[in-house]
């Protein structure tokens, strides 16, 4: 059509980047980032995975980076409307899956509203991806039911705002997300709530990429490893850890070595 | 080298085959797939994804069909053994996560315990899939802090053994696997646990596919509504659910059309 008077609106696509190695993007990631007239993306997708969109598209960086402050939430939604208003296919590209700590849901609430098509694709959230790439199954008959995925993110106890209390459950394993900075705080909680210090854990660095380190730890001895260790690093308390050792007895570099 | 008393070691990749869109494959399953000699896959695995395998590829299904019984899980890791043992390049295909209720572990450990090399190819696990699909944010500010992935699979409460007193905290979204039939149990559970019987609850039928189906409803009617669903089906549970109405008010297919 595109008569005078018509209104062309753009999109925005959500999309979940995976957790790191740009092979766990889904074919359907690829599609979009391949037909993308914009991609704004967050600082911990990786250049690997950026380098696929359409060559010609616009590329918007609004993660926090050395020295540089991150875009405020407000901001980032109002951009995505904007570009769409544009008439723009936008992808939005997020570390992982956008509707797991991706903040997804409150930018396709603010598209929603703005009467935006918002379209949410998943993506290998870090659990996934390092749980696969570290050897350590995140349920397992006899040694965990299930698994709860928690942001380890906050200054303190009261910005956390956890119910401690539910997460001392032996038959759970726990997952924490961008913990690093409260693991002295998650293990003392957790120990506090009932659960041994001897329970097996393990703290997973940049998963799933080349200069992946995972450390087999104790919960009583994780705030120790965690200080040793750089974000991303993702925090796996639970008895499923004590696989990790016979799954991928070798440093998990030289079994990536053998599977090229 | 292939000398005379040279013996070749195939090897397994467990891999993930995501929550029915084949469009979720992850590009590394679609390499190994193509370059699979035999593939070893679950009756959950669609057959648009077990058909973009190596067309010389042998197929072996070892999943539950209508009429026929499943092959036990001992004998599916024998068998995997069996074919890495002749040289083969298996690709054990599962529905969504294999370290996510895929019994992954168990495939991985006993090839482990046989010397056989294995890797692990995470998957879309169908809480991410299904939250994407229906327009349900799993984490959100405000609403859920975390996420816990249950199985709901089992004949009666002592078989599901879950500490139920862990589970009713409201800002933690439950999501159970396989609960169709003991939805009634989940639900009188939940709500004995202390969960109130008017928390927004979501059943999602075939996430992810052209048959997919969303009923949106309380914990406390789920069970009627469990009633009239057919597997697979995925429980979301928790305030995050009122999301859903706002982010994809028309019905999922309608959005589907509109993204093409």
């Amino acid at each position: 059509m595109g008569g005078r008077g018509m209104i062309k609106i753009g999109c925005v696509h959500l999309v979940g980047a995976g957790p790191g190695d740009p092979e766990l993007l889904t074919l359907k990631a690829l599609r979009l980032l391949a037909a993308a007239e914009v991609v704004v993306h967050d600082r911990l997708v990786s250049p690997e995975v950026i380098a696929l969109a359409n060559p010609v598209a616009r590329r918007i960086s609004v993660g926090k980076e050395a020295g540089r402050h991150s875009v405020p939430q407000d901001e980032i939604n109002l951009l995505l409307e904007a570009l769409a208003r544009e008439g723009k296919t936008v992808v939005r590209l997020k570390g992982g899956d956008p509707f797991i700590f991706g903040r997804g849901g409150e930018e396709a609430l603010h598209l929603a509203k703005a009467g935006i098509p918002c379209f949410v694709v998943p993506g290998i959230t870090a659990a996934a991806g390092c749980g696969a790439a570290a050897g350590i199954p995140l349920t397992h008959r006899g040694l965990a039911g299930s698994v709860r995925l928690i942001t380890g993110h906050g200054r303190d106890d009261q910005d956390m705002a956890i119910d401690w209390s539910s997460l001392a459950d032996p038959d759970c394993t726990l997952v924490f997300y961008m913990g690093l900075g409260t693991a002295p705080l998650i293990a003392a909680k957790l120990i506090e709530g009932g659960l041994p210090a001897h329970t097996p854990a393990a703290a997973i660095e940049n998963g799933t990429t080349p200069r992946q380190r995972r450390h087999l730890t104790t919960l009583g001895a994780l705030p120790k490893v965690a200080e040793a260790c750089q974000p991303p690093t993702l925090l796996i308390i639970g008895p499923v850890v004590t696989l990790a050792a016979e799954l991928l007895p070798a440093s998990v570099d030289d079994w990536k070595v053998a599977a090229e």
